[in-house]
């Protein structure tokens, strides 16, 4: 049983990252919604509080990464946008 | 502590609910990679699986809610993405 919950933990965890591959390689993001990235990023360090306060290492790791990847997400957003309003 | 996780679950459980709406309402979901749709909705199932085998409520409901949400975006992307094929 703890094989499934790494499973579901990678597959969630790392399903962000084709996400930010095919954000940085169409360098368009206009289709993110800026309300899921910030609860997202609320929410998944309030996941990484828990952890560390439960001494819960696969939580601090998984949403340690998300985090990162989430981030990734906001940053390249946060840049196109600023490309595209600059260009019109 | 028990607060703190429900927060948390709560918070990266609902986020996709407005990424749903900005897609129903902006009718586009190019910039969302299937790649991860697809890892995503895999992990949520595994997730969905290993909460009904530890009898674990919360786990069961969080991705179930998550489960729906997700698959709505694969529904729209799908539909948008046939919309566009055939208009070009």
């Amino acid at each position: 049983m703890t094989v499934l919950g790494l499973i579901a933990g990678a597959l969630t965890t790392l399903s962000f990252l084709p996400q930010v591959v095919r954000t940085m390689r169409t360098r368009s993001a206009r289709d993110l919604s800026w309300t899921w990235i910030v609860m997202m990023t609320a929410g998944i360090t309030a996941w990484c509080v828990y952890g560390m306060l439960r001494v819960d290492v696969p939580v601090i790791v998984a949403n340690g990464i998300t985090f990162v990847l989430v981030m990734s997400l906001a940053v390249l957003k946060a840049r196109h946008e600023r490309v595209v309003s600059t260009a019109s």
